[in-house]
């Protein structure tokens, strides 16, 4: 097993006994790529939403927020090329039943000879060492040149045949390449066809009425399409935003990897509308704040990176990634894309209403272009518990697993814990959660040995835990344990509010940002 | 027009004009039944929700937070009886094409009857006067009781029709009633038939695994599947309650009244699991914890009465609303449900696992009994707007259209306004923005006098306009004005954080409810 698998693996399965994700419908045996979010997950997903939406509605003046319903009027999607365009070209073994991706086959192909020549890099590495020329030896070396134009014929033949929506061709490159299905060998396939993402459903049921409609599938539509009302309503001037959050569904062929690739998943989403030819420029904002805020999260520098788009999708004129070291690897984790007027052009066309801003500066009217930052929450928050994930052995020699969740977005922010089952410290203990919970979060725990409840602590990610014992009945004292430091502290009860307060709110996060 | 119409469309113009509620989609001539909340809902929307989950998770010790998909196992539905029974019979006219529910149609028939009750009452009440006793009234006037008769007849009729699955029977009644389209007067009838309130969709695309799933109608299974997990990984004891909000979907037929009754809506469930025979006293103690939940909101005590059912569900042992004082009269905003242990009891015999509780206390395993609480969150944010809405002449005889949202639900907590658009005042204003932002959702608005200021601050809402004029300047003290009593004040700008804070944290309705 690689050492990410086995991250994974113990994430999932962390989240499942400890109350952070559970499969969907578990005793019906699951359902494929859906995920429920359990007790402390519920609270570090609202937590981490809590943390996007203050960022962008609270601390921007010129952001507001909207919620706009799943089921919207279909020739939206008709307007976003959603219906013509957002498909995935499916084959299947005749022999075998099995469905695959057409794309994925062929890229998993030409991914062979990439790792030749790895092997061929690799080898040469050991043999000149630091006089090695990676560039040099990929534009000299005749096996590699060999395996590249494979690869970069591979790559042609796909594109071409999709650029022209020649489905037969892409069959024939799957046919002429030899590509067999990956779990029998068997190379007996069908056509190629697409299969569009969206799920569809029937709405309303008096006669004449119904209709098909989708589930959406990016939240980005439900802004632009309000767009105009939004403006007016909230009489903002350009450039302003307008964020949302909310679910978002894809019938995904091949939906994997935990919560990172679901069915049903949440967006968060910003659409920035800004006067056209300045959106470049703010492009390079958006890039620079969006970081600003993982960075201020606190999950590592390290972990993220960016990942430019070198081919940009038809409605964009720049794009990236912000990518995180998941324990796949580094994997996309928010989107930021300079939509252009694509978007509200095409609704222009499909409603035949004018969908322009008239800027009182200028006395000019225009279609506004569009900057969009969208993050994917489940992303997020995955990426939250791989980062916090740690097994720490102690100075006594034992383990610890903790979850270093960033205090303010930890599910439950204190854990009061009476020294024993009796002698009114239970009733003290109370006391004191009866005080801190109209402010955070906070769990009661009696049960078993002081240490044994640390760990369970420990493994939810509660940042504090407050100890009563008999001293603090006569002098209002109890002992406050950090969760990462594991320092102990003896402090007054009457300051525990403060002392908290300073350490979980949100604030701590967001003032990074100004 | 009555002045309850008149009231639900002046709210729903508010709500378009002021940014609470769009119709969705609405460059597309909207779509049916469907609402986009805009920047200031989805504000109140969140601050409802909230409200709701503080004091239900944060309040309570033995209360827990989930997040279930919306996507289920299919066999979810078949077991908590949706797929079989989760019915509206239909009948359309073979004439007009319009189609009706067939209950609604007969409903509206036996009204007429007590339409013309009424109207014998109302005679009556005119001649005796104080001496009117309605009761002995209905009990011995023959034309009364000649038309009870009649209703009581018809309903027999027709829940004889329904218990026995006889759709024959309800067209013969139609028939037998007379009953003609409402908008055509045609008798032109096609048979009844049953229309389930589930959307369905189709899930996957791999060969083999594609199926039927639905939208789910109502959260609560999201709960009941996931009891045993959330028991374990929360290690709760019975009683324990598991709190949920998110979207539900329901085609109805008939959708209407704004956001009352809409396709797509949100609720808020809590289900709590109880030791079978002590269900009851739970009902009654959620039944008061409910109330008392709602009038601490403060949109007026007499808005809210109890409506116990008569006839229960076939699920329930005790059920009733509580109903709000809506502009289309007293309506269902929340349920309150003894449930027994039927859905558990559903799922343990569709999944085959067991869903029992093994008691530590009394060394027993049982299925618990559930009592649930189920709000729907956008009947909620309608009730709120209703109570919130308020014409009001001023001394100096002008008008004033202003939102009496509770302070701490407010969409903007604060506006500050330089009171002239130079001399450093937008700068002063802007710098106490910055000092707010972090706890409070803040505007800025410079444009216009400060009396139009006021107006549009009153028509979103906002509990407090901070006036900054040229003595701030010098003395950093600022004129704070309250929404309600329109009284001002004089503050130093460094106090304004508690004086604002201490009047909008959502802790002042919390604290009502201990």
């Amino acid at each position: 097993m690689k050492p990410q698998d086995d991250l994974l693996k113990k994430i999932i399965g962390h989240s499942k006994e400890y109350g952070f994700v559970y499969p969907s419908s578990d005793i019906y045996d699951g359902l494929s790529a859906t995920y429920d979010y359990a007790p402390y997950g519920v609270e570090l997903k609202n937590n981490l939403r809590a943390y996007w939406w203050a960022a962008m509605v609270k601390l921007n003046e010129n952001i507001v927020g909207l919620d706009s319903a799943i089921f919207m009027h279909p020739t939206t999607w008709k307007a976003s090329g959603h219906v013509d365009a957002f498909n995935d070209p499916l084959i299947d073994n005749k022999d075998s039943k099995k469905r695959y991706r057409a794309d994925v086959l062929i890229e998993e192909h030409a991914e062979k000879y990439e790792v030749k020549i790895r092997k061929d890099i690799d080898k040469a590495v050991k043999r000149f060492g630091d006089d090695f020329d990676e560039i040099q030896f990929r534009a000299t070396n005749p096996n590699v040149l060999r395996n590249q134009e494979k690869i970069d014929d591979i790559n042609d033949r796909y594109k071409a045949a999709m650029d022209k929506d020649d489905l037969t061709a892409v069959k024939e490159l799957i046919e002429d390449l030899g590509i067999a299905d990956p779990e029998t060998g068997s190379k007996n396939w069908t056509d190629v066809r697409q299969f569009n993402l969206m799920f569809k459903t029937e709405l309303g049921s008096v006669a004449g009425e119904s209709s098909i409609i989708y589930l959406r599938p990016e939240t980005a539509q439900g802004i632009f399409v309000n767009f105009l009302n939004v403006q007016k309503s909230s009489r903002m001037k350009i450039p302003f935003g307008i964020a949302q959050t909310g679910k978002a569904f894809r019938n995904e062929i091949i939906a994997r990897q935990f919560i990172f690739r679901m069915r049903e998943f949440e967006q968060m989403e910003m659409q920035f509308f800004v006067k056209p030819g300045t959106e470049l420029e703010w492009y390079e904002k958006w890039k620079e704040a969006r970081i600003k805020w993982h960075k201020a999260l606190g999950l590592g520098d390290e972990n993220y990176r960016f990942h430019d788009h070198v081919k940009l999708a038809h409605y964009a004129n720049a794009a990236c990634d912000i990518e995180f070291d998941f324990p796949m690897g580094f994997k996309e984790l928010e989107g930021i894309h300079s939509r252009t007027d694509f978007d509200l052009k095409a609704h222009e066309k499909h409603s035949g209403k004018k969908l322009q801003y008239f800027d009182p500066e200028d006395k000019e009217s225009y279609v506004p272009y569009v900057v969009e930052t969208s993050i994917g929450l489940d992303r997020l928050f995955l990426a939250t518990l791989t980062a916090a994930y740690v097994e720490e052995e102690l100075e006594d020699g034992s383990n610890r697993l903790v979850l270093k969740i960033p205090h303010a977005l930890a599910p439950v922010k204190a854990t009061v814990l009476p020294l024993i089952k009796r002698d009114g410290l239970p009733e003290k203990a109370h006391e004191i959660m009866d005080m801190l919970k109209f402010d955070f979060n906070c769990q009661y725990d009696e049960k078993d040995s002081i240490g044994k409840r640390y760990r369970r602590q420990d493994a939810i990610g509660t940042p504090y835990c407050i100890t009563v014992d008999h001293e603090t009945l006569e002098d209002n004292m109890v002992t406050i344990r950090e969760r990462d430091t594991m320092t102990q502290e003896r402090v007054a009860i009457s300051d525990l509010t403060r002392i908290i307060g300073e350490k979980v709110s949100m604030n701590t996060l967001l003032r990074k940002l100004v």
